[in-house]
């Protein structure tokens, strides 16, 4: 295990045994057994974020850490200072991600916000990827969001950085969701080795290759399997 | 007074005082002095407003009125119901809605889901109209975005359904601003008469003359001065 | 035949014989046999419509009708103006409508500008929806996007005014894609009776009955087995 | 100078004199003095570059270079394999992109379409910023469109890839956005730097010291001086 890559992986489902849930097993197990690190993860509807309430607007200097807000964000932004990098793992919620999400992200507006302070965005130069998933159309309206919006945080977004299911259908059959996971870690993975001096080069990014996709594919499918015993 | 039209204002605005506080009291003045009609207005803010749990993830006929979760959207359905229009004030956080305006959003679902129960969603008809305000840029990836949630409800967007603001200024000097919410209320309320058969014509929808123009300024600036006398 | 209701398909397509081709033949039989009205069609990719030159940001009184390209955009503006609504049926090119129809949207520009010239738009009023297939995710993207830009210019968007099919499979087996076709094509009618003062009321706009579902489908089938012929 | 450091700007204005023509020779010149490097410029107004005929979607296999089409992009193609990383540069046109630049983005498919064929895409790995200019709103629903589209196509965004000015006012006069510019391409040259192994860390990515906004703004007025000139 290489326990100087920190990612962070931020879900937000209210319903743990749905494809969110399995998504977020299954990344889990691939960088355990793929990318040998441990991923951290959180998933936004347990915890107490309150809304942010744009003192912002009132006076740029209002916004820095600790927020006015004494929630559990106190303690989220010591993880997500921590973190090298970030999977965002969000259902599709009416072309959009839920509210708890959302206020995840406008919570962390004041560690972007340092940089009108100390002249440095406290996330810059980390990593992002993203995951949506939903029973309908609408992931790319989410994702082409999150990447601006992470983007302007400072945020570093590798190639292929974007997975997505929008069918009822288990994420599990969708061998093209399966391996985009993979790859939305692996590339992830990758930058934050090369932001932090840990590699030089990348030879290539997307892995498709039968080796890849046979590894992939059976731990999506092991992971499916225990968490239909969990259900059962 | 015209009492039949029954138009719902929409904000979320953790900063009352602000630009969306007063684009709020000058719709309700707007209402009154040009339109004739009561305006009803809630800040998602100020109720408590549970996130969305995606039931409807589970079985599609789980998500009916009332909505599993009992807090204060069981009133709000109710006046979202009475209601013929809408016109929902927005901040632009991060180019998107506020986390509580999409939890407020996300629970409307169950009255858009009574397509699945019923055969016909509780919204379908009603009209709405949209406006983001801002320190910075965003207005357009967030009403795009609200447009179509709103239409996928089976909502109707009148001409002319938007207005924003993206700037440190206040809002009260920026003209086109001003003359555009204005219209964007004139247009709702025009496409409400229409549907409910009060009128059975539309001559002109956006009005640009300067009797308009000189009108709905002298309104601004009177609501603005009233809002900085609360302050002071 | 209702020769009083013009509505526009506007179609962009270089390959007649795919998944917009069929959409297009769909909707002009729905026009025959379900509404009793004539449908115009035009496929942007057959005309030639060069890029907007942008005068407007020289001089705001330079767009004005004739626009200064002299190319086929002369004859289409007088097809615009004379049409009451507008279906347009897009391909999904990453995210976002291909080059020829962002073209045609761009030159629409003299119509919607007019509102400084004389004001008022020469499109305001009008009645638009909005349908886009891919094999691939994208739908939202575009429609969100192609709704905030119609409704800028003035035309009204009528409840479910979207329908989408992102999917490899020919279209005529997502039977709710073909449903919503035949509703958004019945909701920009029912609105622009309205808007015409034809009809008073709608009871109801979105139709999911087993009469309505049995019609469509069964033209929706007889279109498709038509086109199949035609290729084979 | 760096010649091993290959940026390609690719613009898309019809008015050369204008914002866009403003912020492209800027960037050149940032290039010579700020990043010593040569940069590589397009206009695709200047080209012959036809619509993308979708031949993906008959089968995936025909879409592979050179492209079907015989045109200005053959050329083209090899001038953006050459090249490290892509400064996006286009006018607000209706919250979207001009339709030439859409048309170009649109042929790049079959860069991309390499990863079906060979297993890799011609662009991955390589780099981009964004830059939206326009009198009104529209930007970050360009560039986040923009973004997730290139993500698709296997390139990086490095930390702060966008910069945007939405106004009448010159560009020249908005500090932020001179100062947005700077580091949108310091941030793609950095990144180029070092995905290409010649440089091991970036200590800092975002740059607004007084030294560095004092070197930028000169160098933005002398370019507007120079333009004025062209002009008068």
């Amino acid at each position: 295990m290489d326990n100087d890559i920190n990612i962070l992986l931020v879900s937000a489902s209210p319903r743990r045994y749905g494809a969110v849930g399995f998504v977020e097993k299954f990344i889990i197990e691939l960088g355990k057994e793929v990318e040998k690190i441990n991923i951290n993860a959180i998933n936004v509807y347990e915890y107490n974020i309150q809304p942010c309430l744009g003192c912002v607007s009132d006076d740029i200097k209002f916004c820095v850490l600790p927020c006015i807000i004494d929630d559990d964000m106190r303690n989220l932004y010591n993880i997500v200072l921590k973190s090298d990098g970030f999977i965002f793992v969000t259902p599709i919620y009416w072309y959009n991600v839920p509210g708890p999400l959302k206020n995840f992200i406008d919570r962390l507006t004041v560690l972007e916000n340092a940089i009108f302070i100390e002249g440095r965005s406290k996330v810059e130069g980390k990593v992002a990827g993203f995951i949506a998933v939903g029973n309908d159309t609408g992931a790319l309206a989410v994702i082409q969001n999150l990447m601006a919006i992470m983007n302007s945080f400072g945020i570093t977004i590798p190639p292929w950085a974007l997975a997505y299911h929008e069918s009822e259908e288990d994420p599990v059959y969708n061998e093209k969701f399966v391996l985009d996971i993979a790859n939305v870690l692996r590339c992830v993975v990758l930058m934050v080795k090369l932001l932090k001096g840990k590699i030089y080069h990348v030879e290539y990014w997307y892995r498709a290759d039968t080796d890849y996709i046979s590894t992939t594919m059976k731990i999506a499918r092991r992971v499916y399997d225990m968490l239909l015993d969990e259900i059962n």
